[in-house]
Parts: structure tokens; C-alpha cells; sequence
């Protein structure tokens, strides 16, 4: 039931499993007449395929969007913008060994119990491969985003029990392009690059948070019952595979706390309106007040791991596996486009769905 | 954009204002033919008005739905189920003085600036009281789930700082209904009573969590990609107004550790595939596994506080507001219901839209 | 799956059964602050219960909508709408006898084979009573329209083999409201009336045509694959009980033409982009071309008649009917008002979709 | 809006302009472990592209469709099955001439206005190659409906004021691949063939009707309000491009009638309730009654015609031009493939949808 497909405006539909020769997507309530700048997508894009790492994937996937329709001389048609990613690396003799046995905490089980059917290699549509095509339709969104002022900007804010301890408003988030963790901060970027070397020579792998942030957010986007939209926000988030939290705002943090001092006051500033603090993370009664969104996405720490295993073989025998493939031993920084590209797609959605009712200016 | 309705297969279209003549629902996709007991909805619905408490709201509505359609002699016709909820108790003189101010914290501001007007008495559609709905087509929700065998059940696990310490498991959840604070270990519901009679005297108000278990879930309901069982979760769960933070399985917590401590190995257990350990909060891959769905919902302090505050008037002059109205010192222990009726309702519609592809059986 | 629900945009969601309590429905998508002038909401409604003629049905429904939210001081809210209509006419006696009695041409059959439960009384949600909502909604469909300078007006163009021989810009419509057949020309109107008379005595019923004229239609609105506005006309139309056929523009006698008579010229008038003629009906590629769009719908006779008729019961036994009850002689005149409506419908949807991806004007 | 996709459950999405690089389509809700023939869908693709002959367009697609997901060894996998058909027969000389040209009855000149910009040659998504993918999806949702047993058949009933005269039960319609006129009655296809051949040599068109028939269908297929299944069905067929009309059952003849004569009275034949006679078409009150489903689709003459026209240039100067391209002249025959593409998709998504309601057999 259009379950590939993401957003009701401005919709993504994807495809393509981990193995197969290709993934892609469709998107499609683009508007029409719009310069994009393609060289933008690549980039974003490649952001995916971080550079080698111990600590990384190596899987190199280096083949980049091609575009079958919907952009003419760089110009948005108004027509869907279909696009496929071509697979490159597929080593699926290391995935063959695997082909009879549910991997602990994978989607082995679940896809055979749901599909009948369990295309073995690389895991099909579970694979985070399958995620690519969001960062293409992400960087579209960010693209008309950009053209209303709206900017997202998201970075590595904790890996195992290494957390930033700072406001994000101390942070120079473009710091983050300086080390392959996506850290601003360079002192914990260092720090977990080190336990990340050191879990991956264990052959173990650990989880960590990816924090976002959204400025200059239009005042009125979202909508109070069923479409709020941190609700929209919260199951873009949990889309994406592995993640296990979502928190907005003071978050969890902020249960713990009194009315009194969780409370945001509305001041004048520059004779615009604003809240003198911002715990409601830019969000009240699920629509945007135009102050920063901010959010955290808590990601579980990633299954494959090199280490053996106990588990079962499809004919339920008990098995010792050691996962050998491709993986990361953590999936946290590649992640990072992957939560812009989900919170653009949500916001120019929103964007367009609260524009459609504006019909007396 | 239809954003006043929840789910695909079962719909749920709410409406109403808080303070306008009553709040309702049209439940469609309901099957038919199915005995519903309509004494268990009422018994739901009472839940959301708990018996007086000084730290709970005076605001009584005693009333209970009345169904326009859809049931005929207690069964369901298969015709859209419409239901409304007068609103009795309607004291709009101590919100006339609030008509000009935005409210710390709540919804007041950003309606006034995406519907250009606002209904002041009582926050119109961000007042919890358009949750009422939700209860009674989460009630019916769990009627046909439980016809499925799968069972529903949360309860308050924090209160500002007052924190169950216990695995669910160890805890008798049915103790919950013993206090009115819904929390199933009696010291702490006895120390988050204390505190929360302390804090509604002094005019302030405070957050916690509500926790939930569904037992007994069929496995392969939800989808990989858009349409994660765990995704749907978390949107139910942040429609509900004041929800900060929503985490399963282990959590944020679970992203601290290596995978090789939070991997969930498969095992048999009478002839059954099971895992060793819940990690995953019973969905892998975004579909159900059968083992226990557990998640945790964070909700901020409630907004309106009797303690003086600073704010704005609509007219951009500063002012002092006292909120009187009628206000919970905690949402927490009435927003149990509202957690399960989502829940309820998240959990239906995936079995229905998987029960749709199973042609061949 | 939402099959009580209509438009995306603007969505009306309806419910009730014909001989329950209520009809009603909820409408959601309505652009906030816009006046509503309800008494002509009222006098739409009012067009669906002619006055008394011996071809008309005896049922009169003399309630009109009562609205439940969404509005106040006239003044639409930005929330939904929700309205019932009483039903207060219900003599079920007569429809006893035919509890047991699959009418012919009825969904009697169908509902009790889809549903394993059917409401005898009056036919459920299959009678034409659970259409009255769509007047209520399509008339605030109209007031936005106009507004916008768009205008739908519909009329009676055929009963039985009784039609207008004139092209629709040669009739002067409002005309159609001197007669209780709804027709434009005089008399044809004489004519049918006779007609209506005489198969009423009968016992008997026949079809017929509602045309329907679309004037200063936005250009733009629609979708060139989908979404064509003729399709979703077309849909809408469909969705009138009785209906058997719909064509526009030149319709099916255009069939047998050549594309050197049927196309439609581009020409300058008044420095303005026209039509020479307009065969396309105001729509090209699926989108509004600024034409008058224009339309027929093709009903059927009224099933229920009161001559014996054979059919078969519930049990399978040959049986003879002769249906009581209250039944029109021809629905095609009181089929206007809810012709009109769902065209509204259909066009104030287009025009918001259309609407939305207008964001850099 | 998603206006490129068709289906709540069986969805199909496509993109790709007439000229551009290739056409294809997503189809998501597709079940799994399901054994497609895809000789079967290349078969029935070829039907777009029947033989050279005078009256038909000299474009030759011969590319058949390349599946990129969603099948592995000829089974469904479950996930989305996204194809790509290459346009290899690329003459835009033909279209340069026209690309500041409103032609008469196209798409252009709403296209420009709709999205500021036009994709000139060849009519960008407003051209029958679009419709490409449909053959496909179409394809395989007969494969799934056959295995349900219901069959669906279409030919051509008319070609300008050439008409059947039989009712569709007195005709062979596998006859109908005899000739190249899809019509199963050999002398009027024989008069067809030679109206043909004649317009096509003055640079004329003409129009035509292609006829339905569904056979087979289970019985409580669509819904009583808004998604009837004629409903659906009158959508599905008016999203075909150069269609303006549709009718089902007895259709606008029988609006002309006495309800004595066409009412269709239940009957006991073999032990199954079964219609006297079915002026219904298979559908009452929305749905299905187990009846033959038939329908007459109505297209007009093509608009592309080789005489010269007079018309106006973008830059509203009139201008007088004969088409050159390749152009059908008549597209009835080669629609007969979409026409059962479009039901077979609707058809299955019905099926689907009615499915996931029997959720205790």
C-alpha cells in the first residue's frame, strides 16, 4: 500500500534491493521551472561513501545518480524526476554463507515470515543501500528549501558514550566536514574516532545519536492533530533503519522538569516575536514558530558485527556465525545526509501543503 | 490536506473545538459484522477523566460518546462508526482574559499566524480535550486486536524525576489501576502522588513518561521501507499533544553499547522462533517479530501554570499572566489511555493492510 | 480504506445510514477566515427535497445541517467541519416487508454478500439519503469557487427519451428553477413533467440526463496523467448513486468525427488565448484550459417501483414484489444539486493541489 | 501531489517524457512469492506497436521493458517492481517546427501555462507514450487476477460512425487479433481498416469506441460511497489520454428506459443467485454482483492530423500548420491494450482492498 513511497506533496518512491543492479527513486509534486544545481546532488550525494576508514563500510559504492527525467537543461519540468543508482560492489559470496541463517537483530526473519520469500543478498530492501535514494530527493528538497531561506544542518553528537556536552549554539557546525566522524567538535571527534578503531579491530560495532538543526523555519508549517509536524519529523526519523529514539527540543530531558522553567516566553525582538528560550525546539501544538527546530535521532549500534554469534538456520538449528562482508562499526556519520535529506523532504512537504491553503494573498 | 485524520485501512477523522458545543469522531474501514461492547469503550473513555485529585484539572466532562452510525444492535455494519462528545463543562470567562496573550509554550501564537484566527476559549484544536476521539477509536481498535489475541497495555513509568527502576517484566502492570497516578509499583506511585501534590500547590506543573507493551503481535506486520511498524509508532505517539521524545526497544540507552552486547540472538524455545534477548523492542527491519513491542513516550511539563509568567499580548505589548482555568499539575497519568488508544490504532491498521497482500492462502 | 472520504485536499468524509439517527459529515481542508454565508448552504440543501409532486418521492426531509465545528460567527476556523442532518422521516414498516428480499437492481444483494450483515431499512448507506452531506459540503465548495470567480451551474437535460435539442449557450439556465424538473427550456419541461406523471401512475420510473457548464475556469488546474480533472470529474460523478454514463466536451458523438472538425483552433480574442470552438469541454492533456467545461451525467431508472416485480429472498426463493415505500418517478431532477456539488468539489481540490506548487509568485 | 500514481494498493507511479531518454513506472503492493510470466507482459506490450500499416503512426518503440527490482527469478520479491522502457525512435525534427506552436486539441498550450515551461518535442507527459508503463503494470495485475479467475477483454466496438451492432455475448473476441483493428466482428473490422486507410491518406483522424468486459468477478469488489467500483473504474478509463466518455451497463441508452424494463431481477441458477438480465453491468450500489462487468470507453479523433489547421504561436501570432510527425489515425486499436491495463489495475487494487477487510475466515 505505497508503503516505498514517502511524503504527500512532495513524494518519494523508491526502489532497488541491496544487491540487485540498482537502486533508485521516483519523486515526484516537484515544482516546475526551478534551477537545480546538480554538481549539489553529487556532492550530497558522495557524502554517503565517506573515504576509507578502518572503521567503515568497504563497500565502495562510487556510482553516482543518473537521472532519467523530469530536469531539462538543469530546469525542474514540473513531471516526476526518476532517477537509478547503480549498483557496483556486489561481492555477494560473502553473503552466500549467510543465506540459511537468521542474522541476530537483522530483518532476515521478519522479511521471511512476511515475504515467503528472503532475497538473501546483502538483505534486499533492509540493507541501508536502499536508503541512498533519499539523499538525491533530500538534497532536491534542501535545493527549493534553500530558495525560501530555510536551511538544515546536522552533525555526530554522540558515538558509544562519547557526547558532546555542549549547546549546539556554542558548536561551529561546519566543523564537522574536518574528520570522518561528522563531529564539530574536534576534541570528541578525535575521541571517537579512536574507540571506533578500537571496536572495529574487536570485530564490534557501537550506536550513537546524529543531533539536527533547522533555521529560519517559515511560522506556520505543520498542522495541530494528526500532522504535527514534529509527529511527521518523528517517523521521518524512525525511517531510516536503526534508529531507536527521536527527542525534540528539551526531550527527554525535559520531562524531568517544571513548567516554570520549561516554559518558552514570548518576547519582542527587533519588533519581531520570539521566545526567550526555546524548549519547545521551535514546535508548539505541532506547528513551527519559526525559531530553530532542533532534534536528536539515537541510532542502535549496527548488527553486523565480526565477532561470532549464536543463532538459528532457517531450518531452526542452532549456528555459530561470524558476519564477514562489508560493514561499519558504526553507521552514525553516514547517517548524518541521511537525517538532512529525511528532515528536508518533511519540511518542503510541509512547506507545500501549507502554501496550498494560502489562496487569498 | 486531510490532516485531521489517522491511518490508512482504519481511519479515524477527528473534530471539534475545545470549547465549541462537542468534540467527535468517524472511525471508516471498520470491518463488519463484529460484536463491539460498547460498555468497554465507556469504561476507556472514564479513564481520561480520573476522579478528583487537586493535581489533576477541574474540568469534569462527564460526558460519554454517543454513536451516530455504524453499530446496529452492538455490531458493526461496515459503514463509517460517527461518534460525538458533548462538552459540558464550559467556563470560557477564565480564558476571555487570555484571549490577547500568547501563552508561554502553547499553541496560541502559532494558530493565530497560520489561521490568521483563533479560538481563544480553551486552545481550539490544541487543546488536549480534541483527544478525547482518539480514546474511543483506540477502544474499538483493541476490540478487534484483542480478537487477534494481541494486548495492549501502558502505564506512567516517570514522573518529573521519579523513575520506575524495574524490567517491565518484573512489574504487575494491572497494579496501575490501584492509583491515580497509573503506575503499576506502589512506592514509587505513592512518592510521584507526594510530588505532585507539592508542585500543584505551588502553581507549577511537571513532565514524565508513559510506557507501553503490546503483547501477542502477529509476525510481519509493518513495512521496510516508509511504512516501519516502528515509524507509525512514533508518529501516533508525537501527535499527542506535549510528547517530547519517543524510544524503543533499548532505546536511547541501547546507543551507548557495542553490537555485540545489544544484537539479539535467535534461538528455539518450544519449537518457536524467539530471541534471547528484546533489544529490538519486537520489530526488525520495521516489521514485527512477535516478541514484545515495548517503547517509552516522553511528555513536557504541561503549559499552563497558575505561577505568574512573562509573555506577550497579540497587540506586542508586554504582560504578566496568572493561567487560573482548569489544568493538570501532570499529563502524564491521563495521557495512558490516549498511548494505548494510538497504539491501538497504529497496530490495527498494520494488521489490516498486511492481512490485504495475503491473497493466496 | 478511507471509501467514505472524498478529495484530497478539500476531503468530505460522510456517514449514516438512510433510516439510522443522522446522516453527516466532516469536512476537512477548508482554508481558515473565509465567511460562510449559511443560508445558502440552507437553500442548496433545500434543493434535494422538491416540493411535493405526485413523481416525487412522499419522504420529506424537512432538517437541515447542523454544524458541529469549523465555524463561528460564520467564519470558517481552519478545523473541520462537521455537520449531521437528522433523518425525520422514517416509516421502516414499509421497508419490513422487504427485509427478507433482494430487490432488483438494489444493492441488496451485494451489501449482504460484502458486508455478511445488511441494514434492510431503506438500503444502509446505498440509499440515496447518504449522498445529502455531499450538498452541504459541495455548497462550501461553491462559496470558495466563487470567490475565486469560478461557477458551476447543472440542469435537467433529458428524461426518458424527452431531451433538449439545444447547444447549452442557447439556453438560459436559471430558468431551470420555474419548473420542479429542473429544466432550462420550457417546453421540454412541460413535456417531461407529462411524462413523470403519467409512468408515476404507472407504478414505473425512468432516467435521464444532468447536464452540467463550468465557467472561468482557472487555466492550469488538473494533472497530465492521474489527476486529470476529466478523470476525477468523472469519478465524482460516478460516485452519485443511478449513474451509468459520463462524457464531456463533445462526448461519445464526437467519436464518429474527424480530427479536422473536432479540434479546437487557437485564436486571439481581445488579446486573450481562446478557443475557436470548444469540443475538448474546457480540458486539454487532463488540465483546464480557461474553456467553459461542460458535461452530461447519464442516470438510470429509479430501481424501486411499484409494479410486482419477480426476484428471489434471502433463502433463495422465487418471490413477487411490489416496492411501497417512498420513491421518486425520476431522480435526474433532485440529482442536480448533488451534481453541482461534487463538480465544486472536484474543482476547489484541483484548484488547492494546483495551488500549492505556486511558491515563488 | 502523487499525481503520477495510480492505485491506493496496487500502486503504480511512472515517469519519463515522450522524448526523453525512456518511460517506466514503480509498482508497489505488489504480493510476494508470486511466479510472473514475463513473456506474457512483453506480449501484451507489444500490442502498443502493432504492424506497419498506413493508418498507423511510423514511430516504432521496439524496446520492451527492462526490470530493474522487485522479481528475481521470475517471482515477486515483495518490494517495488520499477521498469524502464527506452524511447529509441527519436525524431524531434519533426517537432522543432512546432515547438512555439499551440497545436489544436494538445496539451501545449495548458502545459505552458500549468509549469512555465514545455518539453516541445513530442509532448512531454501529455503524449500516449506515457501511458507505456501502464501496459506493464496492467500486465501483471492480470497475471495475479487470473489467478483469481477473473478475465478481462477488450476490442474495438466503433471506429467513426462504424458500430457492432451484436451484443458482446454473440461475439468470438479472441477474433478480435485477426485484424489489425482490434475488432472481433471480420466484416465491420474490414469496413474499419477501409475508413481508415481513406482518412489516413487525406491527413484526417477519426475516433472510435473500445468495449470492456470483465468476466469472473468475485462478488462484493468496491464501495457503496466513494470508491465504487465504476467509480474507479470511470477514473481509471478517463486517465487514458483522448477519451470522453464512459458508460457501463445499459449505459446513456438505458437512461432513456423504464425502470420495468431494466431493472435486473435476482434469479436461482445452478443453486447461485445469478440476474435475470444485467443492464447493471456487474455493479450495484458500487459493487460487484458476480455479473459480467462492461463498459464502453469513448475516444476522440486524434488531434495530430497531416491537414493543414489554423492556429496560434506562443507569441500569440497565428500561424497555419500541418503536422508532420508520425500519428495515428485513429488510436481506438491500440488503446484496446490500455483500456484493459487500466481495469486490470483497478480490478486488482479493488480485490485487494476488499481483502483486507476479511480479517476473521
Amino acid at each position: 500500500m505505497a508503503s516505498n513511497s514517502f511524503g504527500k506533496f512532495f513524494t518519494l518512491t523508491t526502489f532497488g534491493e541491496s544487491h540487485g543492479d540498482c537502486v533508485g527513486g521516483v519523486i515526484d509534486g516537484v515544482p516546475s521551472n526551478f534551477i537545480l544545481n546538480l554538481n549539489l546532488i553529487n556532492e550530497e550525494f558522495k557524502k554517503l561513501v565517506p573515504d576509507y576508514k578502518t572503521f567503515f563500510t568497504k563497500r565502495k559504492e562510487t556510482n553516482l545518480p543518473i537521472f532519467l527525467s523530469g530536469i531539462k537543461n538543469s530546469k525542474t519540468l514540473g513531471s516526476p524526476i526518476a532517477f537509478t543508482i547503480k549498483n557496483d560492489d556486489y561481492k555477494s559470496k560473502d553473503y552466500n554463507e549467510l543465506e540459511d541463517v537468521f542474522r541476530p537483530s537483522h530483518a532476515d526473519y521478519t522479511y521471511l515470515k512476511k515475504y515467503g520469500i528472503r532475497d538473501a543478498n546483502g538483505g534486499g530492501r533492509a540493507s541501508a543501500r536502499a536508503l541512498a535514494p533519499i539523499v538525491v530527493a533530500g538534497s532536491i528538497a534542501k535545493q527549493f528549501l534553500k530558495s525560501l531561506n530555510i536551511e538544515i544542518n546536522a552533525y555526530t553528537s554522540q558515538i558509544a558514550d562519547i557526547k558532546l556536552d555542549k549547546h549546539y549554539s556554542k558548536l561551529d557546525i561546519n566543523n564537522k566536514n574536518n574528520n570522518p566522524v561528522v563531529c564539530p567538535d574536534d576534541k570528541k571527534a578525535n575521541e571517537m574516532e579512536k574507540h571506533l578503531e578500537d571496536i572495529s579491530v574487536k570485530g564490534d560495532s557501537t550506536g550513537g545519536v546524529v543531533s539536527c538543526i533547522i533555521k529560519n523555519v517559515t511560522v506556520g508549517l505543520g498542522d495541530p492533530l494528526f500532522e504535527k509536524l514534529n509527529a511527521n519529523l518523528a517517523k521521518a526519523m524512525f525511517s531510516i533503519n536503526a534508529v531507536r529514539g527521536f527527542e525534540i527540543g528539551s526531550g527527554f530531558k525535559g520531562t524531568e522538569k517544571n513548567g516554570s522553567t520549561q516554559n518558552d516566553n514570548f518576547i519582542i525582538n527587533n519588533n519581531k516575536i520570539k521566545t526567550s528560550t526555546n524548549n519547545s525546539g521551535g514546535i508548539q501544538g505541532g506547528i513551527s514558530n519559526g525559531e530553530d527546530i532542533y532534534f536528536n535521532v539515537g541510532f542502535k549500534p549496527v548488527s553486523s558485527i565480526g565477532k561470532e554469534q549464536k543463532t538459528i538456520s532457517v531450518e531452526k538449528k542452532s549456528v555459530n556465525i561470524k558476519i564477514k562482508g562489508r560493514h561499519d562499526a558504526c553507521c552514525v556519520p553516514r547517517a548524518v545526509p541521511i537525517v538532512e535529506a529525511m528532515a528536508a523532504m518533511v519540511m518542503f512537504d510541509s512547506f507545500l501543503q501549507c502554501n496550498a491553503l494560502n489562496i487569498h494573498e
